[in-house]
C-alpha cells in the first residue's frame, strides 16, 4: 500500500445551502417534521422560497461540510459530488478550490441546475431542511475518480447519497476501489428518515464489509436496529463494524470498536446558534485524527472541537482555523 | 401633508455582499486599505473572487441594510435601488420582499449583472469592501418612484449614490419631490473616501437645503471639514444641517441639532465579529425612531441597538427581531 496522497476524501450531494431563520408557526403551515430533511423537486423548491424570510446562501451538503472541516484542520481533502454550471455551481466550485479542496468531478451541463437546500433555522436552533437535488441526481459510477480514491487514506460517504439512484453504483464503486488499494471506506447514516427509506442496504453494507467505519446518532442508531434501546443497538453495531462513532448531542460521544465503548464527553458550548452541520463537522474532526493515526478517544475530541465551532454561528462551515481551535485545546495531530 | 403611509425609504446601491474571512496579509498582498470601500470594474471582481476564500452571500448594500433594519423594528419600509434581471438580482428581491419592504425598482435587463461586493474581514473585524457597481450605475432620475417618495415620511440617500453619475440626478430628483410633499431628506456620507471624492458636493447640499438629515462618523465629519478639530468639525455641522447624529465608535453617538449636543452612550457589545453593516443599521434605528416621533436621545439608543446587533455576528442583515430586542431593552417607540 503507497503512502496515502490525501486524508479524507468524501463523496456526497453538492448542495448549496440557502439558510433562513424562520419561527415555529412557518414550519406548521407547510406542514414540515423539525429537525427533518425531505426531498422536494424544483416547482416546491421555487414555491418555499417565495414564502420564506430572507436568506444567506452558503456551500452545504453534507459531505462537503465534511471536507470543508479536514481542509480547515489542515488535512489534505478532496471531494467527489455533482454541480451544474451555473451561478450556484460556480460559487461552490470557488469554495472548493479556496479551501484547497480537489474536486475532480466534472460540471452538468444538460440544464439542470445545482442543488439547494432551503434550511430553516427555528429560534431552538434546530434545522429543518427541504432538499432539491437537481444537479446531485446525475452523479454516476464515471464520476468517481479512481486515482483520488485510490490516494485517500479514508474515503467517506453519505447516507444521502442512497436517494439519487444512480449515486448509489457510484458509492459501490468508490468503496470497491478504496478497498483494491489498502484503504478504508467510512459511511454517515445522515439522518433518520433516511436510515428509514435504506435500512436494509445500509446493514448490507456494513454485513459485507463494504464499509468499515460508521457514523451516527443516537437516533439513527436506534432507526438502524429498530429499537429504542440504546445499548442493545450499540452491541448490534459492533458485531456489523468494526468501528463506529456514535455522536449524543451534549453528551459527547462514544467510540464503540468491537468490545471496547469509549465515551468522550463533548466540550460545553457557550450560545449554540444553528445545529446544520454538527453531525459533518464531528465527522471531519474524527476522519481527520484517523487518517492522521490519532487515538480514538483524540478522534472523537477532534470532532467535538469541530461541532462546537459551527454550532456557534449560521451555517455549516468553519469559519475559524480548526487547526488554531485545536491548538487552543492542547489537541495536537 | 397628508399622513405617511411609509416610515423610512432608503435610496442606494442595490448590492450582493460576497463575505469572506481573511487575514492581514492578503489585505497586503492586494494593495488594500484596510477599513475602505474601493470600487472595481468586472475582470477585477471576477479576478478577486479567484483568490478569495470560501465566501458566503447575503443581501447587502448601505440603504438596502438600513431598510432591512427598519423593517426588523417593525416599521414600514421601502427601498429603491437597481439590480439586474439575475440570479443575485432575485436573491435580492427575494429578500426586500421577504422582509415587506416595499421596492418599486425594476429589473435592468440590458445585460449588465447586478452589483456586488467582496468584502474581507480581518481577524480584528474589520472590513474591507470592494464594490462592483453593475447595475447600479444605470439608476437614473427616471427610477424615483414619486408616489413612494411622497409617501415617505423620511427619504433616506446613501453618499454612494454619487459615484454612479446617473444616480446624483435621481437623488436631487426624489429630494425635491420629498420636500415637495413637506417630508424630510435624510443622507449618510457613507465612508470617509467618498466625502473626500465629493465633499463640495455634499456640502452644497447641505447647505442649499436638499438634505435636512445628516449621519456620519467622527472620522467622516472631520474629512469633510478638513480638520482633525473634532468639536470645530460639529460646530460647522451644525451651521450646515439642522439635524446631524455623528457615531463614535464604542463611544456611541452625538446628536447635533442647532444649539444642542447630546451624548448617547452605546451599549457595550460582548463579542464584536463583523463590523460590516453597523453604521447603515444605526441609521435605521434612529430614523425609524424620528419618524415615529421619539425624542432625539431615544432615537440614537434605537440606533446602537441595531448597530450592536448586527456587530455580533457576520453580515450586515439583522438576524433576530430588532422589536424584540428593542422592547427586551425597555425601549418603546
Amino acid at each position: 500500500m503507497s503512502q496515502a496522497t490525501t486524508d479524507v476524501l468524501t463523496i456526497g450531494n453538492a448542495i448549496v445551502d440557502v439558510l433562513s431563520q424562520t419561527d415555529d408557526d412557518f414550519l406548521v403551515r407547510e406542514g414540515l417534521v423539525k429537525g427533518s430533511m425531505r426531498l422536494i423537486d424544483q416547482p416546491e423548491a421555487e414555491r418555499l422560497y417565495e414564502h420564506m424570510g430572507p436568506t444567506q446562501m452558503i456551500s452545504g451538503g453534507c459531505a462537503g461540510n465534511t471536507a470543508a472541516g479536514v481542509a480547515s484542520f489542515g488535512g489534505r481533502a478532496a471531494f467527489i459530488g455533482k454541480v451544474a454550471d451555473d451561478e450556484p455551481g460556480h460559487f461552490y466550485r470557488h469554495d472548493m478550490k479556496a479551501l484547497d479542496i480537489a474536486f475532480p468531478t466534472s460540471d452538468l451541463t444538460t440544464g439542470i441546475s445545482t442543488g439547494r437546500s432551503m434550511i430553516l433555522i427555528t429560534p431552538d436552533t434546530e434545522r429543518t431542511m427541504n432538499t432539491f437535488l437537481g444537479a446531485c441526481l446525475e452523479l454516476t459510477p464515471g464520476d468517481i475518480d479512481a486515482a483520488t480514491v485510490e490516494g485517500a487514506a479514508i474515503t467517506y460517504l453519505e447516507g444521502y447519497l442512497w436517494d439519487p439512484p444512480k449515486a448509489k453504483q457510484a458509492f459501490v464503486e468508490a468503496s470497491r476501489i478504496a478497498h483494491g488499494a489498502g484503504r478504508k471506506v467510512a459511511i454517515t447514516l445522515s439522518d433518520s428518515f433516511c436510515v428509514d427509506r435504506f435500512r436494509g442496504e445500509f446493514l448490507d453494507l456494513m454485513r459485507t464489509g463494504k464499509v468499515d467505519i460508521v457514523f451516527a446518532n443516537n437516533h439513527e442508531v436506534l432507526s438502524l436496529y429498530e429499537t429504542s434501546d440504546f445499548r442493545a443497538a450499540v452491541e448490534a453495531l459492533a458485531d456489523d463494524v468494526p468501528l463506529a462513532a456514535v455522536t449524543m448531542g451534549a453528551e459527547g460521544s462514544m467510540v464503540v470498536a468491537g468490545a471496547d465503548r469509549t465515551m468522550v464527553p463533548a466540550p460545553p458550548v457557550d450560545t449554540i446558534v444553528d445545529k446544520t452541520g454538527a453531525g459533518d463537522l464531528f465527522a471531519s474532526g474524527f476522519l481527520f485524527g484517523l487518517a492522521r493515526g490519532a487515538p480514538h478517544a483524540d478522534c472523537a475530541a477532534l470532532g467535538s472541537l469541530a461541532a462546537g465551532e459551527i454550532l456557534q454561528h449560521i451555517g455549516a462551515r468553519p469559519q475559524h482555523s480548526l487547526k488554531a481551535v485545536a491548538e487552543q485545546q492542547g489537541l495536537r495531530v
